[in-house]
């Protein structure tokens, strides 16, 4: 244990920061070619703090430490990397460097270094592993990306159900090819149908003469290898599970996956819900470069600027009523912006709600009551404010009105949108967090301009 | 396993979503007091599904279904209930309902029930507990919210190094009181301190003689009682655990975490950033009432406000110059807009990478660096398609100059903005997620309006 924390401490710090004093270190290192020292620094680092330490280095030393590091690079650290540190790698590192790697790794993580190589790169690593691990792992790579049937690891453990738990165990004691670590063995008839599990924590109370009938648990709840990832953390969540069996069509049983690899999925993909709220593309990391990082951002930003333009063009419709009172013209942003704020809190919640099936047609009518309920009550409350700041700042009256009305129409509308938008895409099979937040914003601009200065038109003429 | 199915099919639908039908049988057998048709419909769900019908519900339903249910009431839903519709429930259950619930749970799931009540209600139920289970959850409550120490099972099963395998396997098949399900088996000194862990596949694959100390895995990552389940979190997701003890200050074990229980840390902490993100509340459910949503949205759209009157000051200073040219009202919420967009962008990235510690000081100069020279480029392509905008839609080619360098200037001062503001929270030990928005979105109304408006006035004059 002492040995668990001395190496943290030299690692990060106690927030868990990576420490810039021992990146430092390892770049001089690879710097100086001191093969000893790399070694001597890194050669003992968990394969989650080594993945860390690839991406904070610059590219070429990341192949640098990887080469000096020689037989004593874990493999394990490629199947951690962010998607583009990943590919970069990969397509620097030799082919038998790669396969040697894979062979090592369980085969959700081998598949995860494979799943975006093109397909030439890809043979040509397969091309150099045993027939059998070839097989295994392009079986995996046939199932859809983030389903469950590339997250599941195939190393499985599974007995008929009329051996006897003494059997089971003398069978594990002698089995070689046996996994690292599990917590369950599956129980299936002659042809893999899958009919329970024990857990080992039941078959070490049995005794040895029990079967395995008798102990196994029918109540499990398998997983489609062709599932989305997605499903499978809201069925880990609502359920509690530690493990589940995955199966094919024919209720086969295929793989497992565990609660550890759900907890990476869970991330990703509510990592992924936050990054496209925000108009950014998912596989996002802190090492990519200026230029693929321009042009993620630049496609989200065009799309704003159409519906900036849109929103100038009701403007434009109302140059003569500004050019009357400019007063409008210093006003008018507040009413848009608080349309577009109270829009997309609204939003947001819909569509986390939506990905966790808290929202659905169940309950659809009354949600969409209570947003409209929310925003005109916020709608009345900032009325009034509005309508008073207006008064103190242009001295007028009809001003206060024009705004106090303009934002209640404005914030129920942004209820309304922020609610219904994503209800509508999630309905047409669109994923919500990505559009959500043009449409909502578009109409909250324009409504929000279109009814002040329409307002203001009607009163002043 | 067809029982599996079935059950899945008359409460959810393919995707995953609730069914109404399921929900409007069981509200009209509530409402006709059918008490075997509620026990049919409802008896056998899992608490998973159990819990999400609750918050279907109506609140008065909710009562009736419990009371209704009686003793085949499964008190493992209430653990899993949203903040609210738990705390709804606890206020109307009696108390000894609830210390009977408490009695069946883990005590995770107990600790969860119990920490949000007044202390007043708190006690009455504790007091009708067991004085064991008292002092246990007592003890529990004692950490911090969300720290490890209340998520924790304190359900662990420990032996001394000294055992053979055969005695400890022995202790099990005797022991009456242990947990449920568990996985592995710590080592401790008779004081208790941790030595190691016995994964329970080891055990099971060795021989009855075998000492447990030659078995022990020493490589065990402990986490303090006090750390924040965030942290947590990161060192599963980092180090891909299945399970962690859990120690006091004397490397005392005194609980375990597993991978399951951080599957929900993960969605609670992300959602937590997604809302606070878009200026929500983080405890907010679909089940809230009108005004409580209402209360929840105020402050974040009354700060919003101020920031926005702050911007409108801005225009107000340019009000001769709008005056003298409409076209710049017009065109100067684009601007602002896009600046507002692309700080968001950049901003969302470095709160989820501040959160995940991907980035930290060891990388900041680094990220800021590109994220200048992602605001430059993506400046430059916007101001070279405003300015040509401008000129077809205005005929001026002054105009389009102006708004071309107004588009440069908000866009690198978004990108600066975007990573400079959380960064400085985050130092600052503030949470970035809850307050970068309205700093970032600030800066950049406020130079966008100034710096279009203000060139123009320049320009001009």
């Amino acid at each position: 244990m002492d040995t668990v924390l001395d190496e943290q401490n030299l690692v990060r710090n106690e927030e868990g920061d990576f420490r810039s004093e021992f990146l430092h270190a390892v770049e001089a290192a690879l710097e100086a070619e001191d093969i000893a020292e790399v070694r001597s620094l890194t050669g003992d680092l968990h394969e989650g703090d080594l993945a860390d330490l690839l991406e904070l280095l610059k590219p070429e030393e990341r192949d640098q430490l990887i080469t000096q590091l020689g037989h004593e690079f874990n493999p394990a650290a490629l199947s951690e990397l962010d998607e583009g540190v990943r590919d970069q790698l990969l397509a620097t590192l030799p082919a038998e460097v790669v396969a040697d790697a894979l062979q090592q790794l369980d085969t959700d993580d081998a598949v995860y270094l494979l799943e975006d190589l093109a397909e030439e790169d890809r043979n040509a690593i397969l091309d150099q592993l045993p027939r059998l691990d070839q097989l295994t792992l392009k079986k995996s790579l046939e199932y859809p990306e983030d389903s469950a049937g590339r997250i599941m690891r195939t190393e499985v453990i599974s007995v008929p159900p009329f051996w006897s738990v003494g059997q089971t165990i003398d069978f594990m004691r002698e089995s070689e090819d046996l996994p690292d670590r599990f917590d369950e063995i599956f129980v299936v008839d002659p042809a893999f149908h899958l009919i329970g599990s024990v857990a080992l924590n039941r078959l070490l109370r049995s005794k040895r003469h029990v079967n395995i009938e008798d102990i196994t648990d029918h109540d499990l709840r398998p997983i489609q290898a062709e599932s989305d990832q997605e499903d499978v953390a809201r069925e880990f969540e609502r359920y509690n599970l530690s493990s589940a069996p995955v199966v094919d069509q024919d209720n086969r049983l295929i793989g497992v996956i565990t609660a550890d690899d759900v907890v990476e999925v869970v991330q990703e993909e509510a990592e992924e819900d936050i990054l496209r709220l925000a108009g950014v593309s998912s596989n996002t990391g802190m090492s990519d470069s200026v230029w693929g990082t321009t042009r993620q951002r630049f496609a989200w930003l065009l799309v704003n600027l159409a519906t900036a333009i849109l929103a100038s063009y009701v403007i434009s419709l109302f140059d003569a009523t500004i050019e009357q009172m400019v007063a409008l013209a210093v006003l008018m942003p507040i009413v848009a912006s608080m349309g577009g704020n109270a829009g997309t809190q609204t939003m947001t919640v819909a569509v986390r709600a939506l990905a966790t099936r808290d929202l659905g047609r169940v309950n659809a009518f009354r949600v969409i009551g209570r947003e409209t309920a929310v925003g005109l009550l916020n709608g009345l409350l900032f009325a009034i404010l509005m309508a008073l700041v207006t008064y103190f700042w242009f001295g007028r009256t009809d001003l206060g009105v024009i705004i106090a009305l303009a934002m209640i129409v404005n914030l129920v509308v942004a209820g309304l949108a922020g609610i219904l938008v994503p209800l509508g895409l999630n309905e047409l099979g669109v994923d919500p967090a990505i559009t959500s937040g043009v449409f909502v914003t578009t109409v909250t601009d324009v409504v929000g301009f279109f009814a002040f200065l329409g307002l203001a038109a009607l009163w002043l003429l």
